[in-house]
């Protein structure tokens, strides 16, 4: 039995597993893939002290920091965290992990758009990830739905590879850092379209157009939705912990969560539900780590 | 008039200026230094992606980042804060600074051990910073007072410089990252001294020994002292902020204090009255802006 598994290997689940390593903390990681989002970043220039770092790079750099710390790293989909005497079993596929403390960091799952076509086509012009997927869409026009800043990060590497770019959205106006929407205004190939709601993308096997709810019909060849994410509920419901209306764990100042011997951090906590930023996950991740030693200890 | 000043140049102020830059917020930041207490750090281990850097070459980067996004940094000790029509006043020996937001990120002050000789030897001999004076002490035998974190980096960082290190605290163990203690007690030159206390600093000129309570006598060049630090109090005094009866400002989830416009992050608030670390504080200047510029917008 560990002492602690982290359960989430984004930003805040590998900060906690750095300082789980440094307090000698008996501990595993689990998660089904490293780095998290930040892998899916075009740029990311609001991580202190590096200017500008593609999400690929800085997330190889929390990777590598962690592993130099040989951690217990285990890559495998959770599929439930069960209370059982004594503390937690975490269930994966192959394994069963015991634990006394948890730390959730299992962050969030992207928005679907919900319209007709988005799951007949995805892998054949519908994406979820521009920076991804972006290059396969070289001198050709594609979509991003979305206002935020997924979206407009997305729409300005897009514009740097496609030739014509259509930025769509519901509200009246972007809602992203108004550095990135400068950016959007920049790229002579960005037309933005506000008040616009994507009803249909259709095709032939692959995206071929896109149908807006006001009937405007617009020939596309790759469609990347940015709708934002909702967090990863299917862990908390079983544990019974408290969430707000929107499935984010509420967590006090510790980290801790209304379970006790279970903390969260990152994107899954309500503090995250309005501001998802890599610096605050891996504070949290410290901070869930500090905690739940102090409670081991005493 | 400054729709927000910053006031403090540590990782949470620098944090903060980042994130107002980049939400294009018409600010300033102000401090007597940049970088804080990181410039002190032996070396910094546990901040995100970088393995193993020092405190001055990790201070560097997140200056060199702010500056990439040329804020108006002031360079200068802010006296008091004090409220005006429609905001603040930021009074420094040259200027009044006005700002419809403050964020405070002043940090700490180191604490004194308050003992005969203390005050006395400073800078011939007794020092605050092992990393900025260590150098001076090559070959020496010195004295690190103090069990936590920054007492044990100090301690290993002296032990390759000096011949001969002493680490007294009063506690009965050292409180610091298991890691450290692990290097503390790997470093043949450093013999620990618990359940000991300083009493007294003599020499002639400079430091020649200290006195413990118990009267045991140690011949050393130099004193390192590393007893923690405490919120820079005398700012919040002066607006009403309400703090802890240690004077670590309260905050709430963004950052905001009992004063309606004022943000504080960092060192100095409750959040870190236990758990000082710069990744906390990097968020916390983050999630400071996100709802300064919420506020402002609305």
């Amino acid at each position: 039995m560990y002492d602690l598994v982290i359960v989430g290997g984004g930003p805040a689940g590998l900060s906690a597993a750095v300082y789980a390593a440094r307090y000698k903390i008996n501990f595993a990681i689990v998660a089904p893939m490293w780095g998290g989002f930040v892998n899916e970043a075009h740029l990311v220039e609001n991580w202190l002290g590096d200017k500008s770092i593609t999400g690929q790079e800085l997330s190889a750099k929390f990777i590598d920091h962690t592993k130099s710390l040989k951690p217990t790293m285990i890559t495998a989909n959770v599929q439930a965290i069960e209370k059982i005497n004594d503390g937690f079993e975490v269930v994966t596929r192959d394994k069963k992990i015991q634990a006394k403390k948890i730390i959730l960091a299992v962050g969030t799952e992207r928005n679907k758009l919900g319209v007709k076509g988005e799951e007949e086509f995805l892998g054949k012009g519908v994406s979820y990830c521009a920076t991804c997927d972006g290059f396969f869409f070289k001198n050709k026009t594609v979509i991003v739905a979305g206002s935020g800043d997924a979206a407009c990060t997305g729409a300005t590497f897009l514009s740097d590879v496609a030739d014509k770019v259509y930025l769509i959205y519901r509200s009246p106006k972007l809602k992203a850092e108004p550095i990135w929407i400068d950016k959007v205004n920049a790229a002579p190939n960005i037309t933005c379209m506000p008040d616009s709601k994507l009803k249909e993308i259709t095709g032939q096997g692959r995206v071929e157009k896109i149908i807006l709810e006001d009937n405007t019909e617009i020939a596309t060849d790759g469609v990347f939705i940015e709708v934002g994410s909702t967090p990863t509920t299917y862990i908390t419901q079983k544990l019974g912990i408290e969430t707000d209306e929107k499935g984010y764990i509420k967590v006090d100042v510790n980290q801790k969560t209304s379970v006790e011997g279970v903390y969260a951090a990152g994107d899954i906590t309500t503090n995250s539900s309005k501001f998802k930023q890599i610096i605050v996950a891996a504070a949290e991740g410290a901070v869930a780590v500090y905690n739940s030693y102090i409670e081991l200890k005493s």
